[in-house]
């Protein structure tokens, strides 16, 4: 392992944290809440840290794989612990462990909350309670790869910290691509926040809700979520925003390339927006007695279902009180989440692809034992390798998702509001079902709850690997230390 | 598709079907409950079916894959379908879906009812109803070629029907080895029957429960299951009957080979009786505040842990009443089954034991880019196809998991209910929780949604292969005919 260069990376981590900071300092500033001393502190020690370890200088500045994973896993769970220190010396939170597990919620683009009441918070703590949603959507390792210097070894991080079974460069040069995926996201941004403000929100609150919706993260402002401001222009805004963050970002590049045959052929981008509309229809037509007509019930469940499936988590309705037949849907969105690429969480879309046309080969050889046929998506051929893997990444998921429920059942929850809450970390969506429902939050788990729930966020964002590296004897072996 | 071949192999397949119901025949006779002339009926039609379709001669006698797999498929649809008539010609059943779901139910060792009152069944049908549990459990097909003529293409007849990754041959010829299985089966059997002899059950109740436990399925002549019995010593040994009843019959004949070494390095064995162990230990513990004390809790814990691991479903206490780590801890057993090549159901622990070995040497491969490194069970390497299927597994299994609780949830029913009744399905369990539950029945849900857990049970026990090629239109079309 080469460790000054991990420890290095993960001090200029660090810092960019400390710089993303300064965004909330001037809020808490601007609002003179009181909250600035917080984000001072936090600056001080921050940046601090993160200098303090980028003064060990690397001999060899070429991330290898392995560097990548472990620089990948250390960051995230560092960025959270670090992140959280806002929200401790504010004062509104009741532990250390509640303040990591709501920035971990925030990195990761999750949104589960501890906090019983949102609206006491002062503006600055909801600036960077929101603004964490963006930066963790597009990823920091990202945003450290669009600002470090010209390095072909920075790929094994893009590897490490994006969604997908296969990361896409848009361009060559692994910076550009970087860049160009960073301005993509801000130029959406913008636009989201410039069509909030049309729509009548209020400055801050079209910030607040357009750094939840581009991460699709779904922490909001309000107690109600999105379905306080009973504004039907932003909650069409958000829906259709909520989706658009789910597609895979090179498809954008695409788009700006004008390759609209290539963008309109993709096979995940169109089961996607099959499944959105197929789910839209159950759900309305299911809950449409609830609502008493079929008008207010395609508003609900179109938004509840580019929410889930995005895994942003935001709502305008208590889906808990749902009949089984929309509840059961919504979860199974829980796992499938959307693209490959996205801001978006879950297994993703793709996997489920592939691995539907794997199955059909394998039964297709019971038939032609001999044929050699390969899974193609998008008329490109997937190695086996990566299908394969795919496979695996179920079984990792559902491992993950088992030994979390016998931890979070300890707790003696019922099983749905147990299971729900883990599922939702590990896809990152924010609200379950029962307990954890869009009415509830996950304050009355146990600290050791909280902390497993952190960990399956930080897990099911960076797609298990990373995570699962730390837990390699040879990580902490001396004997490969160069 | 050898048509010929399939629809001659079917045919014979009722007739077995047809002499196996003499047994139940004579029970009727022997207690005249009047239910002999369901019998009768039962069996001239089934023998009558089963001989028309016997006479059509197939040009080939070799079963290619294919023509395996859609004999199974087709076999254990047809021998459900059968096999429901004497249920439908007794009147004690509200549907011919409901006798069908039961004997579903039944062949596939599931042990779900759908009725409410059991106990005022006539002997007869009480003896068939579990009589089908013993023919499904070692499987019908490999009664087949127990006693079929010679022929060397039947092993693919084995590999449709047989459970687990790769399944053994354990002597050479395929006549030789269902002979030896079969042999081993009935003798543990007797052995069983002998054994709750002698613990004080009535000779009847002997047979019923010793069908059940060695074909792991869980019908039971009373309401209140073994519980109903009130005897340690029934329980005992049926908590240790079911515990063998769930290992690789294959190891079976390795002892009787007195090869002892090989039988106790089997991994699957060694990681089964480690998570029994476990499981059963966390129980005990979570559940003595309940029952007052270790020695009650350790006693249901024991028969609770090995009925639900080996798929059987007994119950000798309503564990839907537990905590919740308990019954989640229930709920994943009933994911991972017990040993493959046993009479027991679910995914199978060897599935988990390779996965989980592939999932390290992907870590690894992290660590360590070029190095080739392969799974091994039990000293044995296993093929990187195998490995691949075995992944494919998991993903076939949540994907029927998925569309049957979708499908099931119209009924209305709470999403525990539905979610473990089709898990409970897919692996052949028996009971889940809350409806379905221990203390409840299937009988509660709507016509069609019996159909698809009939279904599913059925696609679980033959490990989804043989019913997937039924949808493949390759076997429907003309072309294939030869």
């Amino acid at each position: 392992m080469n460790y000054r260069l991990i420890i290095r990376s993960i001090g200029n981590v660090l810092r960019i944290e400390a710089i993303f900071m300064l965004f909330p300092l001037v809020v808490a500033l601007i609002n003179s809440d009181n909250s600035h001393w917080a984000f001072l502190w936090s600056i001080l020690i921050t940046f601090g840290a993160g200098t303090l370890l980028a003064f060990i200088k690397p001999k060899d500045k070429n991330f290898r794989t392995r560097d990548a994973f472990v620089v990948a896993g250390l960051s995230w769970i560092l960025l959270s612990i670090f992140g959280a220190l806002p929200f401790y010396f504010s004062g509104y939170f009741s532990s250390f462990i509640d303040c990591v597990f709501e920035t971990a919620s925030g990195f990761t683009t999750t949104g589960s909350t501890i906090l019983t009441n949102i609206e006491v918070l002062p503006k600055g703590i909801l600036f960077w309670r929101n603004f964490t949603h963006w930066i963790g959507g597009m990823g920091i390792l990202m945003f450290f790869m669009a600002v470090a210097p010209t390095n072909a070894s920075l790929v094994n991080l893009l590897r490490a910290e994006s969604t997908g079974p296969s990361p896409d460069k848009v361009v060559p040069k692994i910076r550009e691509t970087a860049r160009i995926m960073y301005m993509i996201y801000l130029a959406m941004t913008v636009l989201l926040i410039i069509l909030l403000l049309i729509a009548g929100q209020p400055l801050f609150d079209a910030f607040i809700n357009a750094f939840a919706t581009a991460g699709t993260g779904g922490f909001s402002s309000m107690n109600a979520s999105i379905g306080a401001y009973n504004n039907i222009a932003v909650e069409i805004i958000i829906t259709v925003f909520m989706f658009l963050f789910g597609i895979n970002f090179s498809l954008y590049f695409v788009l700006l390339d004008k390759k609209f045959i290539k963008f309109f052929k993709d096979t995940e981008l169109k089961v996607y927006l099959g499944v959105v509309i197929a789910a839209i229809l159950i759900i309305t037509f299911n809950i449409s007695g609830i609502y008493g007509g079929i008008d207010k019930a395609l508003r609900y469940s179109s938004f509840q279902v580019s929410s889930i499936i995005s895994s942003t988590g935001f709502a305008t309705a208590d889906f808990n009180l749902w009949p089984t037949l929309s509840k059961t849907i919504l979860v199974l969105l829980m796992f499938s989440g959307c693209c490959a690429g996205s801001t978006g969480g879950g297994i993703k879309i793709v996997r489920f692809i592939i691995l539907f046309k794997a199955a059909k080969i394998e039964v297709g050889k019971i038939f032609h034992p001999g044929r050699v046929k390969s899974v193609t998506i998008s008329g490109k051929k997937v190695n086996d390798e990566t299908v394969s893997k795919t496979a695996l990444f179920f079984f990792i998921y559902l491992m993950f998702l088992f030994v979390s429920v016998v931890l979070i059942s300890i707790d003696g929850k019922d099983i749905v509001s147990s299971t729900t809450a883990v599922i939702s970390s590990l896809s990152n969506i924010g609200p379950g079902l029962g307990d954890v429902g869009p009415a509830g939050n996950f304050s009355s788990f146990s600290p050791f709850s909280k902390i497993v729930l952190s960990f399956c966020m930080i897990a099911g964002r960076l797609e298990f690997y990373p995570i699962l590296v730390l837990f390699a004897p040879s990580v902490w072996k001396k004997s490969l230390i160069k």
